[in-house]
């Protein structure tokens, strides 16, 4: 299911092929996120026009509203979105801990109150496996403990017990179950410690997934931290499997994520900043609500969006002053865009053996001009 | 400008084309309205793709923001909008009314209070042409006042002395400074009194405009009041003079009107209420919030706009149900459709010579199934 195509000289950059029933994804990949079946703002054609591979759906947001039932009675996520390329699924776990209210954690799983009207609601591991299959993703996240940031050294130890055997329920659901064509990744946790996060690594390898992911990352620990969490656990994954960082980042912090071996990401930023006006650009960001661009004739950038194209500045900071919804259909399109083109060139920049040049100046002018202005 | 190309036999109903600097408007023609300089959440390549003639900009709202001048240093609404076919901009005389605070009436013009800061402003007739003839667009309006309903037949007719007063002085500033290529249309107005309504028709056409409409409707009067006040109108104005009935209405509405020999529409209705969630069907409004659709696998409608096709009612009505933007973008694209085909329809009717049986076929089904469901 995952090629290696090729690596770099001088960094852990890899350029992969993973392969799923709804098609193929070349790697490293940025997936945008469909928190409750939609990529906020944007339709399913838009994302095909930008080249979007695959995208991200929430278990939790799913299961609470409409269900997983109704999603299933009309063919499946893909059916239900009208999105015929690849999903990833996550477990559901993140915004158990993130939004749920209430909640109470046991060997068994989770009980908590639906963060909507409060309902009583439980996912365990086999539940979460379940309502993956129903929702028919193609590749389906275990179902995990996200502790927070800080944590103390014995919970992370406590936690990640607890995932690992939660991670051996998802295993034995799997195998008994065999939903159709879908892949299973495991998600190695451990907060901050080096050697939890490479006991876990191991220990899901032990078990034998289709790809691994480094979860409870974005949790409000510094930057250094986030990127010693993920050099603590690649080392133990093997080569011919896909890693996935959950939940990334800003875009210097995917290509330091790439160079450290990631090949995926998900990432809310791109379509969150976009409605409040901010655009990503090769300069780094720019906020269009600032009185500056009130009458700037320019584009967004010079290498925006197809469908950005035409639009200036001044007038879409007259939309976003007036609160109308193009304008942050714009700057959406115009972030997605600015994160897929970024990966598409990390693949070529990998497949020339350029990577490390490339990096080092992408990040360079990024954050050069942000200074100046 | 305006050739009237059919007309029917047992109606009204007239088939014209008119010609703009920005291309050929084949009417009866509707016009998506885009009052802050966006039809609300829609992209112009979607207007386009729904064959979408010309729309129409409101000169209140872009005078007060982002202000005249930003709109004519980025080139003219067509550019900043980036819509290259027709737009008609009303003078804003309309909102002054329904949305300005602290108006304060005069000869000359109109003092008022923007709705956004309060901010002192004024619009004449002089400044309304000036105005129009910066944004660029291809028809404006003259400015005029639009008496409240139910309006005292005294009121009524002192507004409308003064209204034909500042059509006079629109006239003259037109002469004076004739915007290239820029057509003018005159506003009748006497509220529900058809000597009124008759005067003021016939002192515009003495005046002599491009076309003319039929204003101060959709303020409240029953729907009688509002087909009597066309009828009232239209016996006086030249047959080769396109003619427009202003905000209105709903899809029986507009097939009516088109019987009483208007060629032109705008309304908010289509976009509105679909921002509530009401998509627009041969058989009459769904509101697609209801529970009933919560497992509906079928599309909005069989002939739903071409962007809605693959999506369910039960997966637009979660969109709904979540505040989800694409959820209120497929019912505004749909409804849209909707509002342009029904047109497309009465045009194909009144060249085969069948307009009034398909009139009535129309509305009798739209209006049966609405009092069944």
């Amino acid at each position: 299911m995952f090629q290696l195509l090729a690596t770099d000289g001088s960094t852990l950059a890899r350029r992969g092929r993973l392969t799923t029933r709804h098609g193929v994804v070349e790697t490293p990949v940025f997936m945008p996120v469909g928190t409750q079946g939609s990529v906020k703002s944007v339709h399913p054609d838009e994302l095909e026009s930008l080249d979007t591979q695959i995208i991200l759906g929430n278990t939790y947001h799913l299961f609470i509203r409409p269900g997983v039932e109704i999603v299933r009675d009309q063919g499946g996520l893909h059916r239900f979105m009208n999105w015929q390329r690849p999903i990833l699924t996550d477990s559901g776990g993140y915004q158990v801990f993130s939004l749920a209210k209430l909640r109470q954690i046991t060997e068994e799983g989770v009980h908590f109150q639906s963060h909507l009207d409060g309902s009583a609601m439980f996912i365990g591991p086999e539940t979460a496996m379940e309502i993956q299959a129903g929702l028919g993703s193609d590749i389906a996240m275990l179902f995990d403990e996200c502790p927070h940031y800080p944590c103390a050294r014995e919970y992370a130890s406590r936690s990640l017990d607890l995932t690992l055997r939660w991670a051996a329920r998802c295993r034995n659901w799997i195998d008994a179950h065999r939903p159709d064509g879908q892949h299973h990744f495991g998600i190695i946790q451990g907060s901050v410690y080096p050697d939890l996060r490479q006991k876990s690594a191991r220990a899901l390898v032990e078990m034998g997934f289709d790809g691994y992911a480094v979860g409870g990352l974005s949790v409000g620990e510094p930057e250094e931290e986030m990127i010693r969490a993920v050099e603590h656990s690649v080392p133990a994954l093997p080569e011919d499997r896909p890693r996935y960082a959950m939940g990334l980042g800003t875009p210097p912090q995917l290509l330091e994520m790439i160079a450290r071996g990631i090949d995926m990401f998900d990432c809310v930023l791109p379509t969150r900043v976009a409605r409040n006006g901010t655009a990503y650009t090769a300069d780094g960001p720019l906020n269009l609500r600032n009185n500056r661009f009130e009458n700037d004739s320019s584009p967004l950038s010079e290498d925006t969006a197809p469908s950005c194209r035409g639009f200036s500045r001044a007038y879409i900071r007259h939309l976003l002053k007036s609160g109308e919804i193009l304008g942050l259909r714009l700057v959406t399109l115009h972030n997605l865009h600015f994160y897929l083109n970024l990966m598409n060139s990390a693949r070529c920049a990998i497949e020339n053996g350029t990577f490390a040049e490339f990096k080092a100046a992408f990040i360079s002018r990024y954050l050069e001009k942000q200074q100046v202005t």
